[in-house]
């Protein structure tokens, strides 16, 4: 049995309330997205330091000590486009229950995040894309490959990559949401991880859509095998939809109270 | 673009009310029901009379002619034991929306339903079993050929009948829920409709947990290719489930109102 992976967004410097706090470098706001959120039964959480080009190593460790002290070590995934902030924040970081995610490599300029990940047995989500958006999935595939192929070269264990099959917003797309739900199979049946940004598909659509949308997406996607996704686990009928995906996936016992769990 | 074909449930005679006003073929109970249904976005009605072993051919008779008078000939699916009513039941059914189905045959000793609704230009729900549940899939498949032989024998196209996997209680089979929904899958890849009581998974679980395992159940089994099911309309979220289904599958445009349409 192996139970989704739930990775929390919030603590994003693209929220006012965050960008404030990160750069006051106020604990308060930044505890309460993290507890609101594993309250909530986020597994890891993103932390979204935005490109920090200046302080970012000295805010990297100071948000991973602070959040991990203050939240019995929950596991981490550090997002920036400043490589030493991540490496810094690697570096402070405790393993207790779980590695680090480095969010995340590509196939194209960001490939050496891979480097990054596997100099610090770390996870890498790896985005199934170079530039721009993957035409179909023979181009995901192929970008998984050169991925694939770099961090094994590096001595990393493949299920310690984390693919991206990279959703695609509804508006201007749907009639690529199968082919992207089809990667995700290929991907499972390989035996690889999975991740991704799942909020994408119903981006621009009404807000009081979204979470049907995404929740729909997430029950087709992990009847596929993606094995963990990037979301806003306050969602609650997204976060119902997951816990029950993995009662009918046989990967969680059934009982009464498996909501609640 | 096919979208998904909802079949009412609502009108049996295991509710109380429609069991009585079935007894004094009282309009008013049943009309009721049947609108409140299609206000909900049902495209068929069941109709199940019970056993209605005394008066069925009179009983069948005015319920599909009080229905469809009252509600713009909205297609019906015709549900007893009673094979006599069945076959009044169409004889008085107005085709203009839809043929009527017959609800249901089996590969056992309800195989004589396929001949019913072959000599009567009808769909037939033919449900993958013979006697108790299908131990796995190659039972269900070799029952399905059993029925598929049958009806094309009898010069049925074989789109009029629609597959019934069989769905599983949670409960006592949360291990074989995958089983299902990969038989849906193998159903859809031979061209196959398919139809299901999808609401027997969460049978027996709690009341406000069941809407969730539903729309879970239906979202895969849709992207596996189920074509219709026999549901609750009235349950918002499987109505809504079921309708973004649709959108992401491509079989409905989208638009930011489709949950009204």
């Amino acid at each position: 049995m192996a139970r989704f992976i739930t990775i929390g967004e919030r603590i994003h410097c693209i929220s006012p309330t965050i960008k404030k706090a990160m750069e006051e470098m106020n604990p308060e706001p930044i505890l309460k997205r993290a507890k609101e959120q594993i309250a909530c039964g986020a597994t890891y959480l993103d932390v979204n330091i935005g490109p920090a080009e200046k302080n970012g190593v000295e805010l990297m460790q100071w948000a991973v000590q602070l959040i991990q002290s203050e939240c019995n070590n929950i596991p981490l995934c550090l997002d920036t486009a400043n490589l030493k902030a991540i490496e810094a924040g690697i570096a402070v970081y405790n393993r207790a229950n779980g590695k680090p995610i480095v969010n995340s490599a590509d196939a194209g300029d960001r490939l050496d995040r891979i480097d990054l990940a596997a100099a610090n047995d770390a996870i890498c989500i790896a985005l199934c894309a170079k530039q721009g958006i993957p035409s179909n999935n023979d181009e995901r595939m192929e970008y998984c490959q050169t991925m694939l192929e770099r961090g094994m070269e590096l001595g990393m264990d493949p299920s310690d990559l984390w693919f991206d099959p990279l959703f695609l917003v509804i508006k201007g797309n749907q009639d690529k949401q199968m082919d992207v739900l089809e990667f995700i199979k290929q991907l499972s049946d390989m035996g690889f991880n999975s991740t991704g940004g799942l909020s994408n598909v119903s981006n621009m659509a009404p807000n009081e859509i979204r979470p049907i949308m995404d929740s729909v997406t997430v029950a087709m996607a992990m009847y596929n095998g993606l094995t963990s996704a990037i979301v806003n686990p306050c969602d609650k009928r997204l976060m119902e939809t997951i816990k029950t995906a993995d009662i009918i996936k046989n990967e969680m016992m059934y009982a009464d109270s498996y909501l609640d769990l």
